[in-house]
């Protein structure tokens, strides 16, 4: 069948296992092919086929709540929803999400892309329709090591306490972003160990093989049967168990047969019940199923023939990779620096420094808070901690910083990635609430470099700065440069172009647009690289010395720096122009990171145009 | 002996059993005799005595790291820590806090406030000191409800996953703050049912007597002895055992012995370890003992003898209960109204409305980003969830507001309770930063009513508004009034003092002060009642005929109402005084709240005082 035909998912209900086996090839070929051109969620997409198609033909949705964790997995969820001939655009600037989006389908029953949240979503749409006296299913599908943060641990606890129908399944793919780390890992690959011994014994199989097919033994006995299919499975007491969830599993995610009985089984269950599916990440593109370091999760285009990746072709490096080559050179000097990661070892580009210094180097899985904690608890006993943190990420580690690392003003540094326009993961990723919520807490020093030598002076400085330090980024491209240890006096700001008409203030990324405009338009700007405390002497100069002064920044204007700054020159008694070009109140679309500057009129070109504007008003 | 005359832990070393089982009786006393007259944390501090003396005897701090999670239990440590004559001045205005504190006593090794942190901290503590080649034990001390919490769950999965040596003592006594929910207090409830049995039957007992005291044996065997006991006492399958976690328990938490014994163990032991006490909350004080609703948790004066508490002689009651109150009014009417609490049932005064609407009522335990998502999957479904979450704890669900509830738009009521200067809980728990962190966040609307009328016409207000919505309100006590329906324009301000001088813009808990200082100083008194969005017609208006525009806010400074309003003014070219008084950059003490408003210069003679001075200036 053509899958552009795909208007929703009735057809899969009357199509047999031979069919749907062949429905897989095709969206995987698909995927395969839209993902080499346009770059996307490779692995998990491909890995997740079999289960969404099953989950599609047992259940009905949109009446029944189908909730994806994270949900960079829905390729197929969008493809058997008629969103196939979309996907030139995914990801694009007013394109298709790369996510579950309410607004696009009403077969998005919630909305994510941090980890985690579908258990506590699903758990309360649960609750809703008992309430209401409503009939539907609610089904939660997890990652392995999204299952491993605290939010999905209150859910859990929570749903194993109640006796309201919930089908849980959780997609355990060995791997999430990074690879899995902790307890609860270890505990599913024992499962997963025995599992693969019995089916290389196929003894498993075999037992499937003889129960007829689920549509006939429905009617009766269904406990009988439910019971003696758990006992096959389940070889050993399980923390789900314990939690107070019914547990089957492990099942084969690519085996139409095992999935379609076990969904139906979950769909006559009256209480919460977890469905545990084994899958192989990357499942039909051999580059991805080789992949054991996260290669294959979030890609650029590739050539799908040769499975290589079509590279950048200049000199230039991402501000993570710089960070990761600066952090190397000084854990030579520095032997006590541990970095921390919540799971993206990868994204931050921080592999090759765990393999250079394997124990200074703690991946903690999908948990913010936790890394933010471990990093304090290290810095009172004698250790640098630097955590690695997606400024979007850090929202869940808000209180850490709060009430623990800038409290006791402990020396934690926070490398903050990703900070300003996160490009095509869209409003759930964009980086533009650090600054804003990090600027009121006490004691915390926060610093955004403008270049590769500026990064590894402020690192230096932070090492040998005694207290809480944030040092913020972007997910820009940049020359990388030779590190250079020199102390940045905190607090200091620079001036980067001389002019004399106005002051043009930013920091970080949109120092060079600064720059350009700077010079077209014969004006001072001023490299405002600390954005906590601030440059109160070259400030208050410039508030004596220009008429007009305007700030420039990648986060939102309500409590950017520039209002603080516009704050701090009311103080003064400023009487001059003072003005703010920042994000405005409103949630940030995916796009290209210059497509979205301009669709808010902060490219260069237009804040060019907007100084223009204004100094000829107020001249 | 003489509690008054402890220098530090060191004299227990010598102590047999008769004579601590003496010390903890006086130490019972003491505590009691403090609190009764001053107000404290009772419960959980009658019934950890024990516990935490057999800690110092066992354990050898400073060097060993002990980390009492919340800490509000550490009564006894501050006591046997060389405090004791310091007890009169607990939680008052530069008096001993009622947390651990690093710069009170080197014995402080970590400091808290909220529920949780103990874990990682002690983690991060463990491996400082394998990689530093260090020798010192660290202890977490953490209560069943705490344990519940997400951030705990990540901690033990990443422990669960070490090596390192690392003792956690779970201090089980049936009950946190409120009544525990949840799957892990199942199972617990089972553990401890099974362990009361045995208990009854006696045989533990003596099972136990038969064993030499812990110091004989510690030198040989003690690999089968732990065996031996461990089966004695585990008898099921155990969520940690299954985390990775070597589980001994449970232990009788008033017996040295067992305690004794068991700490020793720990101590020889040289992977993580979880130590499963019981203890009774409340011991030895009957009120306490028998409480189950948390009325002894935290407690104000109290006659011992009779075991009443002092209630103020007044009219007046909290904020919490008149919004409880005006819930109750409010679910008669809407029946899909949802209150969701993380275990602050007692103290944001719920427990009336549970006992009046059981079905529409639920306490997740401490889980507050559970709380919020939870709640975000109702709304989508059809209920109308209000979040009743302190100010303070909003912190750790700010995320959820971001990306999921303000970023879906949809219709969650958060009841902000604890707004402010909380007073005797001091820096942990002031509510000064939620606006702050609030104000930058897309489609949230934010409200802070200023007495009961207004709160309830803006609950109402909320119901019939399908956005999120935030209403603030304080710790303070005002009159309650019965309920009024009348909706408040969304975003509309109102003058409530006429004056022509100036105009004093502030909100909530502030609004009487200012009225005040309107009155005396013939000014004008805006209330500000809604923070996003702000009135702009009313403001603008100001801004025309206002020189002297003054904002007062119980909110950190930067990034307040006020820094906003200032932006604003300026973006409008006003070109007249506008001021802001608000709490500087610095975490605030404890003490109590008119103390504390007094000596950050925020009280209301000092704003007079402030008003008077700026407006000789600007005439």
């Amino acid at each position: 069948m053509n899958i552009l035909d795909i208007k929703n998912p009735q057809f899969l209900k009357k199509m047999k296992i031979k069919d749907l086996e062949l429905l897989s090839q095709d969206i995987r070929t698909f995927i395969i092919d839209k993902v080499s051109k346009n770059g996307g969620h490779l692995s998990s997409n491909l890995g997740i086929v079999d289960l969404t198609i099953a989950i599609h033909k047992v259940f009905n949705s949109p009446k029944d709540k189908i909730i994806f964790d994270v949900s960079h997995q829905t390729y197929t969820h969008k493809i058997l929803t008629g969103r196939a001939n979309k996907f030139d655009s995914l990801r694009k600037f007013n394109g298709l999400s790369g996510f579950q989006k309410r607004n696009e389908s009403e077969y998005d029953s919630y909305e994510s892309g941090h980890s985690s949240t579908s258990l506590s979503a699903a758990l309360g749409m649960a609750l809703s329709r008992d309430k209401l006296n409503q009939k539907y299913n609610v089904i939660a599908i997890i990652g392995d090591g999204s299952m491993g943060n605290g939010l999905a641990y209150e859910a859990l606890n929570h749903i194993g306490s109640t006796k309201t129908k919930l089908i849980i399944i959780l997609n355990d793919n060995e791997m999430s972003i990074s690879k899995n780390v902790g307890a609860l890992h270890n505990n599913l690959d024992k499962i997963r160990a025995n599992y693969k011994y019995n089916h290389a014994k196929d003894s498993t199989k075999k037992v499937l093989n003889k129960i007829p097919y689920v549509g006939n033994y429905l009617s009766h006995k269904i406990t009988d049967f439910k019971s003696s299919i758990k006992k096959l499975y389940l070889k050993e007491g399980f923390v789900f168990e314990e939690l107070g969830l019914k547990y089957y599993g492990p099942i084969n995610g690519h085996d139409y047969k095992e999935l379609i009985t076990y969904l139906e089984i979950a769909k006559e269950e009256t209480e919460p019940v977890i469905i545990h599916v084994i899958s192989q990440k990357g499942k039909g593109y051999e580059p991805a199923e080789k992949d054991t370091i996260g290669l294959w999760h979030g890609v650029g285009p590739f050539n799908k023939e040769t499975g290589i990746i079509i590279s950048k072709n200049d000199h230039l490096i991402t501000w993570s990779e710089v960070i990761s080559n600066h952090l190397i050179e000084l854990t030579k000097i520095y032997k006590d620096i541990m970095v921390i990661t919540p799971a993206m070892a990868g994204g931050s580009k921080l592999l090759k420094y765990k393999e250079i210094y394997p124990n200074n180097f703690i991946d903690v899985g999908i948990a913010e808070e936790h890394a933010l904690l471990l990093a304090n608890g290290m810095s009172i006993t004698g250790l640098i901690p630097f955590v690695s943190i997606y400024s979007t990420f850090l929202q869940r580690g808000y209180d850490q910083i709060i009430h623990d690392i800038a409290r006791m003003n402990t020396h934690v540094i926070l490398g903050i990635d990703r900070c300003g326009i996160v490009g095509e993961d869209g409003e759930t990723h964009q980086g533009i609430y650090d600054l804003t919520f990090l600027l009121p807490i006490p004691n915390l020093i926060i610093a955004t470099p403008k270049d590769s030598i500026e990064a590894c002076n402020m690192l230096y400085t932070a090492i040998l700065t005694k207290k809480p330090f944030a040092i913020r980024y972007s997910k820009d491209r940049l020359e990388y440069t030779k590190p250079k240890y020199d102390i940045i006096p905190i607090g200091s700001w620079e001036i980067i172009n001389n002019g004399n008409k106005a002051v043009l203030i930013t920091y970080g990324s949109l120092i060079n647009n600064a720059l350009t405009i700077g010079k077209e338009l014969n004006i001072c700007v001023v490299n405002a690289r600390f954005q906590k405390p601030i440059d109160e002497e070259l400030f208050n100069k410039l508030l004596k010395e220009y008429q007009n002064i305007f700030i420039y920044e990648e986060q939102t204007e309500i409590n950017s720096l520039g209002s603080y700054l516009i704050n701090y020159a009311i103080e003064k008694n400023y009487h001059g122009n003072i003005k703010l070009f920042a994000i405005p109140d409103q949630y940030v679309p995916q796009g290209k990171k210059e497509e979205i500057l301009k669709f808010l009129s902060l490219d260069r070109k237009s804040i060019c145009q907007k100084i223009k504007k204004n100094m000829e008003i107020n001249n």
